[in-house]
Formats: C-alpha cells, sequence, structure tokens
C-alpha cells in the first residue's frame, strides 16, 4: 500500500530506500557490465524505492565521464520502471556538473543526486554553494537532491544553505550522510514549508532519522542486507518501533564495517558472500587483508547474518 | 505512575530527565549560594528526576574542591528527597578524582558523573580509560555514571571500553553528550546484558536517543525549559513519537544556542528570562555581547518560547 | 651561475623556486590562453626554476582532461627551454592518473607532479599510496614529484610511504605544502640516501624549510611577488639569513592571504594589481566580496608591497 | 659570553633552553621530592638558560595546588641562583590562575608560563583569552609568558590576541608548542616593537624555529639530552646553520617519542636509560608497553642516542 502510494510526478516523490551500488570491475579493473547487471536485477524484485547509481560507494571519482554515463544507462534498462533511478552527477566544477546532470537525464535517471565539490573546502561556504547548486537545479531535467557526505568531502553544507535551496523548485531533498541527527532534524524543522524530503545516508542511524522525520535512506548496507533496510524503514513507517529498534542493533557493525571501518572494498567483499557480485575495486583502493576480512565477517556474524 | 515505578536501589536506576545545573556567581564572582538554593527550589517541583550537579555547565573547572563539595551539599540540602543529585566528581588525575568521589558522596551525592580525564588526550586510550573509572568505581560509595563529552574534551570514550566498564557492578550509565547517535545505538546494543543506562547529554536529539533506547536525558535546555524536557521525555515513553517529533523540532535551535553556539554565558542569560538566576560567569568567560544576546533571543522567540 | 649549475638530467634535478600558475578564465569561465600566455612570458624572464602548471591554485579539478593537457602544451611552448614545466597530472584513480602523466610528458613536460588521490581518504595508507604511485611511476616517461596538501586533500602521505617511494628511481621529489616543519625536516633525514628533493609548498615556510634542508618551494605568491620570492631563495642558498627572515616576515601575510585565508580568487586579484592577468575563477568559486579584497589589499600594503 | 650577557632585569629576559622537567612519582604516586632534588642537581650544571617546572611533561594537572608550588618551591632551592624557574601556574579561571601565580611568585619562580584556559574552548575567542591574560599580568610579581599548546589544549591562541597581550609591560614571552614555523614567524614580526620573545616549544622545530627569529626553546627531550639540545642552540646562535641542521635530523624522532608519540611515560623512561630519575606517572597515565618501550629505544638508538 505504502509503495503505491508513492507518486513520482513534477515534484518528484522519492521518499523510501536505497542502496547507493557498487560498480563491480572485472581483474583488469574495467567495468564488469555483466555483473552489474545480475546485481540490477537482484535488486529490482525487493521492495526498495530505487536505486543510487555513482554514489560514493559507486566509486564514481574512479570513472570516466563515459564510464559514470554508461553504467546510468545499463542500470535503467535492466530495472524495472517503476524503480527509481537516482544518478550521483556531482563533479567539481559547476559547469562540468550542469553537463554530467544533462548527460544522466539522458541516460535515463528519474533524478540526480549532487555531491558538495569539495576541493576547495575552505571556499565552499553557503555563498558559492547556493551559487552552484542554483546552477545545477535551474539547467537540470530531473529534479536534484543534495549530497552531504563530510567523511568524504571535509565538508557540511551550512544548514542555512540548504533552506536557502530546499526553496527552488527543482531541489527536492537531501542526502545526508553525515549522521548528526540533531542537523538532520532541524533541517527537516526548518524546510517544512518546502515539503523538502532527507533521506539518510546510512543504515547506521536510520531508526533515528526516521523518528525525527526523514522519509528514507540511501543505505550502503542494503547493497548486502537490502530486505533487512526494506524490512526496517517498514517498522519505523508502521510505528513498530521498538522491533524497529532491535532490528537497527543488529545492523549498525555490519553498516559501519562495509562503510568508514573498511570502505569499498568491504563492501563489495560481503556482497559476494550475500550472492551478489562485489568484483574488485579500482586502483588506488586496495583489497581487503586476510585480517580486515576476518573482522568484516565477524561483524556480521556477531549480529547473526553470517 | 512512570516516577514513581522508579527506584534506586542497589543497582541504581537513574532514568529520566535532569538539567545539569548552573552555577550563579556574584557580581564579585563568588557563589551566589542564595540564588542556587532558589533555582533548586523551583526545579524541586518540576517532574525532573533530578539534578546534575556540577556538569559542564556548572562551571566545574572554575570551582576550588571546597566549592564544588559545599554546592553539591546546599543543592542535596534543598532538593526533595525523592529528586536525584548526581554529582560531577571528574577530575584529571584518578587519585584527585577518587578523593573527589568520595567528598561528594558524603556530601550527599546519591550518583557521581565522572568526565574523561583529557589534558593528555593522546595517552587516553581504553587501557587508560579502563584502568581510571576501575579505580574510580571500585573506591566510590555511590554508582558512578560515565560522562562522555568530545566538545570540551576532545576526546571520546572507545565503545569497547564502554562495554568493558559497563561489566563493573558500580558504572550503571554513560552521560553520552557528542551527538552521535549510531553510537549511542550500538553502546545500548552491546551492553544490553548488563543492564547499563545511557542518558542523552543533550536536548538537541533526545528524540533519537529514545527511539534508540536511551532512557533519559541531561539537557542544559532543562534549565530553562525543564517542563518541556520532560514533557519530551513523556511524549517518548508513551510512544506518541509524532507529538515528542513537532516537540523537539522547537527545543533544537534554543538548545544549540545555549550550548554549543553560545555556550554558559547564554545559558545563564536565558534563565534571567525565564525566571531563573543565571548570575554571572566566572572568567575567562565573557558575557554575551549585546548581538549574541539578540540572536540568542531570537532561537527562542522564533521556536515559539518567548 | 647557482642557475647554471642545475642540470636536469637522468635523475632530474628540480631545485628552486616555483610558481604554481593560475589559469586565467574568460568572462563565460573558458580558458583564457592569450592571457595564460602574457603571463608565462613575464615569468619566463625572472630567475626562477620553472612553472607548476596544474597545481592546486590552478583550478585543475575544474578542468577538462582535454584542458589540462592543452594548457600545458601551451605553457611549454611559450616558456623558455632552460625553465622547466612541472605539470600536475594527479586524478583520483591510478588508471587516470597514469593516462594523464603520458599526456602531460607528451604535452612537454619535464616531470609531473601527482597529488594524492583522496575522495576515499579514510582508506588512503600507506599500502594504497605506495600501490598509487608506484603504478605511476613505473609507467610515467619523465620524473614524478609526489605532492601533499593536506588543506585540499585532508590527508597527509605517512612519512614511512615517502621513505619507501623515495627509492623508486623515478620519484625525484616531493611538494609538502603541509606546513609541518619537522616534517619536512624528518622526510630530508630519512631520505638522504636516496638524493630525494624536498620542495616547500608555500612562500609562508621557505626560509625554515630551507633551514633544514629543502631546496626549492612551489611559492602560490611567486605569481605576484615573484622576483621577491626568487630574492629569498638566493638569501637562503648564500647564507644570509638575517636578511632572508627580513624578507619572509614581509611575505607571511600576503602568502596567507592569497591562499588558506581566500583562495583562488585572492591570488588572481592581486595578479591584477601587480601587472598579471588573474581573470575569472570558474564556478563554484566565487570573485572575492569587496570587503574580502579589502582586506587582501591591505595584507599587501601594511607589508610595504602596495 | 652569550650566557653572560643575559640579564634578566626589569623586563625580564628569557632567551635559551629549558627543559620542561618531568615531576617523578614514587611506587605509591606520591611526588619523590629526592629524585626530583637530583635531576635538578644534573641541570643545573648544563649550560641551560633555567628550568621549566609545571609545564605540560611536569603533570600539572595531577598534581594539587599544594604540590604544584612546594615542587617550585624545591626546585628553586636547589637550582643555582643564576638559572631561572619559569613555573606553570596556569588554571582554568582567571580567579584560581591569579592566586597560583602569586604563590609560585612567593616560592621563588623568577616568571609564571600561564597556559590557555581550555575546556570551554567553544567560547576561548581572542575576548576571553585578551581579558585572562590581562587581569594575571596586571597583579603577577613576576614577568608572565603564554603558553599555546593546542596538542593537550585544542585552542590555538589567536595571533591578534598574542599582539594585543605583547603589549603588556609585564608579558615578556609566548611559548609556542604547535609546531607551526609559519605563524612562529608572524608573531616575531607583528610583536617586534614590543621586544616580545618566542620560544618553540619542542626540540623539533629548534632550528627552523631560531632560523625565523625564535629566541629559545622549551623542550621535553632536554630532560634526557640537555647538552645536545645547548648544543644545537650554540649552533643556530653562532650561524652554524650546516652543523645545526645536522644534529637537529638526529634530535627529530627522539623528541616525536617522547612527546606526541608516547607522552610523558616515555620521557621518563628515556629519562631512567639516561641517567635521571623518571619514576612512575600518576594514574590516569599508564606506564608503556613492551612494544612501546621498544620502539622508544629504537628511536632513539637508530639515531645514535643509544
Amino acid at each position: 500500500a505504502k509503495a503505491q502510494a508513492r507518486s513520482y510526478g513534477q515534484r518528484g516523490d522519492i521518499r523510501g530506500v536505497y542502496p547507493p551500488i557498487a560498480t563491480p570491475f572485472t581483474c583488469t579493473e574495467d567495468v564488469d557490465f555483466e555483473k552489474l547487471v545480475e546485481n540490477v536485477q537482484k535488486y529490482g524484485k525487493m521492495p526498495l524505492r530505487g536505486l543510487v547509481v555513482q554514489g560514493s560507494n559507486g566509486e564514481f571519482p574512479y570513472l570516466t565521464v563515459e564510464e559514470r554515463v554508461e553504467v546510468v544507462r545499463r542500470v535503467r534498462q535492466v530495472l524495472p520502471k517503476d524503480k527509481l533511478v537516482m544518478a550521483g552527477s556531482g563533479c567539481e566544477s559547476t559547469r562540468a556538473t550542469v553537463q554530467m546532470t544533462e548527460q544522466m537525464a539522458r541516460a535515463g535517471a528519474d533524478a540526480v543526486l549532487v555531491v558538495t565539490p569539495c576541493f576547495y573546502r575552505g571556499r565552499m561556504d553557503s555563498r558559492a554553494l547556493v551559487h552552484h547548486y542554483t546552477q545545477v537545479a535551474d539547467s537540470s531535467p530531473v529534479p536534484v537532491v543534495l549530497y552531504n557526505v563530510p567523511a568524504n568531502t571535509g565538508l557540511d553544507i551550512p544548514v542555512d544553505a540548504v533552506v536557502t535551496l530546499s526553496q527552488h523548485p527543482n531541489i527536492v531533498g537531501l542526502k545526508e550522510s553525515g549522521g548528526d541527527v540533531t542537523r538532520i532534524a532541524l533541517i527537516v524543522h526548518k524546510t517544512r514549508s518546502q515539503d523538502f524530503q532527507v533521506l539518510a545516508g546510512s543504515a547506521g542511524f536510520l531508526v533515528a532519522a526516521y523518528a525525527v522525520g526523514a522519509v528514507g535512506g540511501v543505505c550502503a548496507l542494503a547493497n548486502v542486507l537490502g530486505r533487512q533496510v526494506c524490512q526496517l524503514e517498514e517498522l519505523c513507517l508502521s510505528g513498530r518501533w521498538r522491533e524497529a529498534r532491535e532490528l537497527q542493533y543488529r545492523l549498525i557493525e555490519p553498516n559501519n564495517a562495509v562503510t568508514r571501518k573498511f570502505g569499498v572494498a568491504a563492501l563489495k567483499q560481503a556482497m559476494e558472500w550475500f550472492g551478489y557480485h562485489g568484483g574488485e575495486c579500482r586502483a588506488p583502493l586496495r583489497p581487503l587483508s586476510e585480517a580486515e576480512a576476518q573482522q568484516l565477517r565477524e561483524d556480521f556474524s556477531s549480529n547473526g547474518w553470517l
């Protein structure tokens, strides 16, 4: 019932759970489209709202412009029509982001996720970020979702910039990966009149985020435990908070392991264990050491997942 | 019913809301015991679980050993017996903390709140912190509550150290002020077999903390909006999450203002506006500038509190 | 005499001062090759060792692959043959860096400067960085210079990784922009047997860096006060430390202003004041506000430069 | 000649090298005055300018008020009259610092070293710090030296505050432990008209600091390698920079080892190896593990000191 009620019209409704999918590489570090397609087919059968393609877990900074677009095109071809493709189109410069956004839309993206430019982080204040996102949203053929991921960018979009940007008709939400739930609550509070949608950027604080008004999550862990993250969403939406909490507890350590503790290589390793194709990482990312793989396994098994 | 059900027996039950009370000073920067007593009398009439005396908001690092103990003694004299006094007894050295803990217990504290020593933060690893807290808890006449406040200490007690310490029979909980709700959930999860109690260290993330298993809060804002914070607790405990969330939203900006944005001077200024005695701060803390006071007022008024 | 004594043979000698040149843009944000060429002609007449093209001040993350290569090609065409072109060829992935390095060499670069990949900074440990730089250096047709700039990357190459990499026959030095002179001294100390060359990454600590064994500098300020930075080098090399110190003092505030305080927009503004073409920045970088420009001017004029 | 030329008159001349002495404890963690006295007698025979008593390496936050004063009194009794005693008198509150300063002066301190108060670091801006230090200097019977040690305090005194305070007749200098030599140079530059003296806070960047105008050092390593640090000073003062650099290199790793890498416990361990009394640390500081002690030894032996 819930899922059906969601319609992705003019002002895109982006509520729900999305795995930010990994990009499998072959042993020569080329994109392994075959494996990618098989993963997407599996995700297509789950109660996910859609897929984030080219989020941080997709190793997008390691892909060429052509690869980025082609991956999105292939995913869109395979994914059932009722699932959304949210494509990461952020680049460092505004003009490159504008162009990438157009290409992503042409490749079939339903929305774009635009990470904060960050190389000149000392100058990426509200003025610069509002200008950047406004330019991108003005020209984007599809709705724009802001993407705040301080662990990778060393930068937080200031709350006042988010509030300003929430008033843009083509900016529909924010993926907030920082884990500061007070900030999430404040953003929900200050953007209410705009029907602005906040997605938690991690499964680690999904229940807390729902408790303060988030409407979904982009969760690396959903690449591995997709049904469980969807179940967590369902428990929150139906007000079964006690059960939600119990499930939440068991997801934190596996989630930490595939994100900040061991990163993309761990996500890909865990995907192999759970029946997906992780494949190689592109260098300079290295595969896990034996000891790391052992700890990763322990983080899943001690919580009853392996 | 809830409050009555709580009993503070051998294994102290510390659930509930506590303001970490301010220490009013006279214009010559002496402790103003008269004003202190009047504040405590007002707090005594609210559905608070008790008071934290000598938390960070109490300017404890600015008090002499004698003043610290005397403030606790006076508060205990005035506060109704069914309210708990949780006294901050943390010092940099283990031996000073042990002694202060004993003095606090003698002065009537029901429990002690022990902040992490932090001057040599580079060496305050799990080994050092487990040793410190174990020594303190071994000799303390009253239950010990760990106190993690990275904004002041530049240090997080590692989760593994908290888990180890949760097994000590005289360590009953943790006040977590860092605002990382994933960490709070993980600590609740990993200490479940110990009946270890986690208190949120701020009103800013109280709903989220309850959602993941915290059982109370030590909230600076409760010095000013004590009834509202108690109401927030009640809404969480009774499962009225939607109402809780609405109230939560309106507390975030006032809370930020009296904590990280403007600090103790703002807390004391707001106390004056709401009918309490804030009094002066001790130097080197300075009173708010005109512009800061104006912003502080705006943070309350824009949320409907002034 | 000094400059002539330097020969750039098999094991490239990179000693000396380099401005990391700015990339002037037109008002439509296209590369303004005409202005670029005019700047380079001016720099060509100074006692600089060469130019760094596509350092952080060159807004390289905002250029396309084609633009990056073309800028290097044009600079090489115009710059006198006895001056070195050190081209920034760093990308996030190893494979892109390998390709860019080859393109830069073909475009005429005498050496490449390879910034640390940083998006997945949590995983960019010694193992990953040694692998990355080794791959790049193995295939590079020209000598490789490591580039550590934590203000932009949020990452420091570990000293042990630098020591390991210094043993590679095609890695000749390090541009260290972090400003930690103890680290610079330690790196010089631990790489002595390798004839590894350390360049200070800023004019702000050039004298201190020379005092502990650095052999040159890549200094944003040399875009504006090129002769003065060369004079500072000459004073250090000839042991006139007292005069060096006096000149050093007057360069710190202007240098801070065009780097961490106001960034590339300030560098370009100051270039205009001193007879060079700064041009526009590419978005999301914004031009200076009036107040910032005023402060920038003050930082130069109070030290006697304007 | 140099040493004799230094006179400590009205405007105290504090140039030279000082070890910030350790406080040896007995196995019951009491101050071991006997061992302290023996150490001081040895230091008294070296060409040190004096001793810093109660610096960070003296574990001052672990001492009671009475112990802090008594340690200074004993040191002054034993140390030859021509050596200075610079006593750490910093406390968190201004009033406690004022009182401690007076007690230190009465106990025989020639000058006081006042660390930045830091618990409320978010509010310790220029306004607060200028107020604090002005109050202390106004009432101090002896000259005041500012003490900036961000590794312990998480705080940097803003340069503008240092410049303002340098104009106070009773504030004669700054111990700068942060290691940012650009900052040191800038402070020397901006306080020149005040005859303000900057001391490097570590042996790791002593040569660089001298190169940009520092006039001495407070060096933990001088507790162990006192003659070598004095020799390093002499090489800098006599302009033998090449020799200075060579000696500097060999001191960096031992210095890092006894400071940020392993801290006070390592300093005390190394003191035992070099014929001094280190003694125990007070808890919560822990003794070195076997592995740490082994690494510490390696840091000395690989540089030819053991």
